[in-house]
């Protein structure tokens, strides 16, 4: 079971980027988001109706004190930095551990404190890109692309895959 | 080599995300990227200055009307999209192509004519996620991870990667 923690979140200038954070976090495997930072019901709803549409199990929770979070959390604690130590290098290691995850993924400057708690630091590749993109290649190389193949349950929506165009069937309740 | 065309840029909405778009683009092994919509030099400066700083070759350009970047495109057309064909069913097929590939990466609603164009639509999984996430997988995938291991040249900066903490070097010019 993998949960992710999204630090920092502002309300105004984070709104999409934590909305797809809890998104990918969904779409490739984990089973919970908490997001700290500001209290921000409307972008948590927008992740719940996702989960409503197109199925779970995925919980999503709001947690003002994110070191609680991270002090009583039984397993690894996996912090996604680009200044941490390659991803090619710890996840068999990371693997290994059969433990629980915990991931997190900061917004700004993530706090010290976030690389002291951590089992691992760990860097997709040690250049700047994007919390997204950290967090989905982490949940790939932990799933080893299973995740790809992920079955939803409870679902209203899902895609029939097309060649061209769109195709959506709508399941019944 | 791979092209990366981002579509429908809004300056106020899409700000963070297209910035992130260039650099997730630069980071998984693209060698260009072509942005469409809202002229916004202030976040094409931001990607530049993240080539300046940590290296290249990759270009940035703005090209007001995309599709003419299509029609002129020799190579692959891969128009990302949670409605095509499943990336672990395609993949080898398009690796097989050697031609260059142009990956087309939509912000809001895709036209239709995107669709048309496309060699492959693919899907990263069926599920709805975030073109940050779906655009770094597929350059995962077309590079069977060895993006990750890229070097980069002409970089000022140098992350040395670390179990905890940060550390930062500056190469000289």
């Amino acid at each position: 079971m993998i949960t992710v923690l999204r630090l920092g979140h502002r309300r105004v200038r984070d709104a999409r980027i934590s909305t797809h954070v809890g998104l990918v976090a969904r779409a490739f495997g984990a089973g919970k988001i908490i997001y700290s930072g500001e209290k921000d019901e409307k972008m948590i709803k927008s992740v719940e109706r996702v989960v409503e549409n197109w199925g779970g199990p995925f919980s999503v929770a709001y947690e003002k004190n994110w070191r609680n979070v991270i002090q009583e959390f039984k397993g690894d604690v996996l912090n996604l930095t680009m200044y941490g130590e390659h991803i090619d290098k710890v996840v068999f290691e990371i693997r290994r551990s059969r433990k629980d995850k915990l991931i997190i993924i900061g917004s700004q400057k993530v706090p010290k404190e976030a690389y002291e708690y951590a089992t691992w630091n760990v860097a997709i590749g040690n250049q700047p890109h994007s919390e997204l993109s950290a967090l989905c290649m982490l949940l790939d190389r932990l799933f080893e692309g299973k995740e790809l193949k992920r079955r939803f349950s409870a679902a209203r929506l899902k895609i029939m895959p097309q060649q061209r165009g769109k195709k959506v069937i709508r399941l019944s309740e």
